[in-house]
C-alpha cells in the first residue's frame, strides 16, 4: 500500500512508500545563506519568538532542499527558557546556563511549563506551519529528553565527558529522580502542546545519552523516557527517539517505546535495525561529515545506508547527527534528490 | 591451569588465573599526589625524558594501588616528539600541534623513527622497569594508532567531531594513505623497540576511532591497524587493541588481529565479547566516572563487569577510558582489592 499523504509519516508507521523520505537534523540553520541573512539581524531566541520569522526559517530548507519534513525551528533548551531559566547560546560552544542546577534547592527553579502562556510563540509557529506546508511534507515537533536537558542544567555548558551530571546522579539519586521527574513533566506538557498545535510527528532528542553505560541508562534515564512515550502514546502521532553513540544501549532505548529509533553513523543501519527489532521503524544514519566529501564518497555512503535498509518499509533517511554549518546547501539538495531517486529505483528493481 | 608468573599476561593469553588481573589507563598521573609533586618541578615531556624519573612515575601506581601491570609513562604523541614534531601538552585541553599536517608537502616532516636515537629515554625507562618490577607485574608498552595520531596531526588539537581529519581522508585519499603508511611505519618501529627493551605486552591506542562509521573504518583505518599487528605478531608478546565508542565497529576492529580487545563502558562486556569472538581476550570496561560514585554504586558497576565476564579465562579488568584526574587514589586502590577478591570468590563458587 502506497500512502497518498506524507511519505515520512507513512514510513514512520512502517507503511510502504514510493521512495525513502528524507529530512536532516539542523536542516534549518547556518548552512543556508537565507538563514544567515536573518541571523545578521536577530539572535537565535528572537527568531524563535517571532512566529512569522520562525515559520519562515523552518520552511527555508523545505523550499531549497526538497526534504520531506519541516522540523520546528527551536533549541533543545527552549522549554527551559520558557520557564525562566537563563540560557545563552554561545557561538561554536552551545547552550550555556550561568546558574546550573546542582542542589535540591535549585529544583525549585524548574517550575511547571504552561505551554500556551510560556511558549505561545512556539505553538503559533506550528499553527502557521500547518497552514503553509503541503500535505506531503510532514511537520515535526521536538523536545530534548530529560537526561540531555539535565546535562546542560547540571554541567552548565556542553561537556566532553559528562562527569558532573553522572556524579550528580550517583551521589544524589533522590535529587536526580526529582530533577528527572520535573524535566519529564515539562517535556510531556511541551510535546503534547506541540501535537495539539499541529505537529504530526515528534522527536525526543536524547543526544548525549550514549555517554552512559547500560546499567546507568537503565537506572537513571530509561524510566523517564518510557514515561514520556507512554504519555504521548494516545495522541495519534508517531514518536521518534534519537541519540548518538548508542550502539551499545540500542535495545534498552528501543524498550522506552518509540515508533522510530534514530541511530548515528557509528553502527551499520542493518545491525541497528536488527538490534531494536523489525517492528520498529528506523531513522538514519549518514555521517554529517560525508556531506563535505567529494560526490563519489557521498554517494557511496548514501548507497550503503539504502542498501542496508534494503527497501524495507519503515526507513527514514537522515543523518546520524545535525548538519555541519559549513555544509554546502547544493550538496544537501543533491543528496535529497539522490536518495529519492535511488530508493525509488531500488524498489522498482526489487530489494535483495 | 593457573599461571605462576604474571596474571595479566596469562589472562591476555586466555589462560586461567586465580583472580582477574587489573590495571587502569592513566593509572600513573594526576590522580596520584606523588605524581603531582614531581610535576610541580618538571613538565610532562621532561619527566618522560629522564628515565629514572619516568620509571619512578610508572611505578607509583604499582606501589600505591596494587595493580597487576605497569604501563610505560609516556604520551600518545611521544613518537611524534621523537621525530621532531613540536607538541604542546596543554592543561585540560590535550596535545596541541602548532604546525598541523594537511598537505602532501607536510608529510616530509614525518621522517622515519630511529627508536634508539630518537627515543632512547623511553627504551632506557623500560629497561629500568624490567629490572625493578616483580615477575608478577606485567610491563605494558604502548603507542597511539595511526588514525588517532592523525587526528592530532591534522586537526592540530583535540576535536569534538573530527571533521577536519575525516574531510582530509575523503578529499585526499592518496595523501591520507601516505600519511597512514608513514604513521604505521613509525608505530611499528616504536613498538618493536619497546618490546626489545622489555615490554611484555603492548597496547595500540586508537582512542578516537569510534567516531568513524564502519565503511570509513574499513577503508581508511583497518588496513594500517592490521599491518601493525601483523608486524608485531612474531615478537612473542600479546597485543591489545583499544578504542572508545566502538560498539558498532567492534567486529571490524577485532579483525585487525589483536589478542585482546579493549572496550569502553558504552556496551555490556558480554555483548562486546560475543561480538569480537570468544577466541579473543577482552579488556574493560568500567566507566571512569564510577570511581567518583559512592562505594555501593562503584561496587555494583564493578560486579556488573565481573558478572558479564563470568569468570571466563581471558578477562583483564580495566576502565573504558583513562582515570579522571580528580579520582581519589584510595578509591582506586579499594577497587583493585575488590576486583581481586570478588573475582577469586567468583571462581571458587563456580561461574554460572
Amino acid at each position: 500500500m502506497i500512502a497518498k499523504d506524507s511519505p515520512l509519516l507513512a514510513a514512520a508507521r512502517r507503511e510502504a512508500t514510493e521512495y525513502t523520505p528524507v529530512w536532516f537534523m539542523r536542516q534549518a540553520g547556518r548552512s543556508l545563506p537565507e538563514y544567515r541573512r536573518i541571523r545578521e539581524k536577530y539572535d537565535f531566541f528572537t527568531v524563535c519568538q517571532q512566529p512569522d520569522l520562525c515559520a519562515e526559517v523552518t520552511l527555508q530548507p523545505v523550499k531549497r532542499l526538497g526534504v520531506d519534513a519541516a522540523i520546528l525551528f527551536a533549541d533543545i533548551t527552549t522549554p527551559l527558557v520558557g520557564i525562566g531559566i537563563e540560557v545563552d547560546l554561545v557561538e561554536s560552544v552551545g547552550p550555556v546556563i550561568a546558574a546550573p542546577v546542582r542542589t535540591v534547592e535549585d529544583l525549585a527553579r524548574l517550575r511547571d511549563l504552561e505551554p500556551e502562556q510560556d511558549l505561545g510563540y512556539v505553538l503559533e509557529t506550528l499553527r502557521i506551519l500547518r497552514r503553509e506546508l503541503p500535505e506531503t511534507v510532514a511537520l515535526i515537533g521536538f523536545a530534548g529528553a530529560p537526561f540531555t536537558l539535565a546535562t546542560y542544567l547540571v554541567e552548565g555548558k556542553p561537556s566532553r565527558d559528562y562527569t558532573q551530571v553522572k556524579t550528580f546522579m550517583y551521589r544524589a539519586p533522590e535529587v536526580w529522580r526529582a530533577l528527572m521527574e520535573r524535566l519529564s513533566a515539562i517535556t510531556i506538557a511541551y510535546l503534547q502542546a506541540q501535537i495539539q498545535a499541529g505537529a504530526q510527528i515528534v522527536q525526543l532528542f536524547d543526544s548525549w545519552v550514549g555517554w552512559l553505560g547500560p546499567a546507568d541508562y537503565e537506572t537513571y534515564v530509561l524510566p523517564y523516557s518510557r514515561r514520556i512515550f507512554e504519555a504521548l502514546r494516545g495522541q495519534g502521532v508517531p514518536l521518534i527517539h534519537f541519540g548518538t553513540t548508542t550502539a551499545g544501549i540500542l535495545d534498552l532505548m528501543a524498550s522506552a517505546g518509540a515508533d522510530v529509533m534514530s541511530v548515528d553513523w557509528r553502527i551499520p543501519l542493518d545491525a541497528a535495525w536488527k538490534r531494536v527489532g523489525m517492528e520498529i521503524a528506523i531513522q538514519g544514519n549518514l555521517d554529517p561529515v560525508s556531506l563535505l566529501a567529494p560526490r563519489e564518497v557521498l554517494w557511496s555512503r548514501a548507497d550503503d545506508v539504502l542498501r542496508r535498509a534494503n527497501g524495507r518499509p519503515g526507513h527514514i533517511f537522515n543523518l546520524g547527527h545535525g548538519l555541519l554549518p559549513q555544509t554546502n546547501p547544493d550538496e544537501i539538495a543533491a543528496l535529497v534528490t539522490y536518495v529519492h531517486e535511488q530508493s525509488q529505483q531500488y524498489r522498482s528493481q526489487g530489494a535483495a
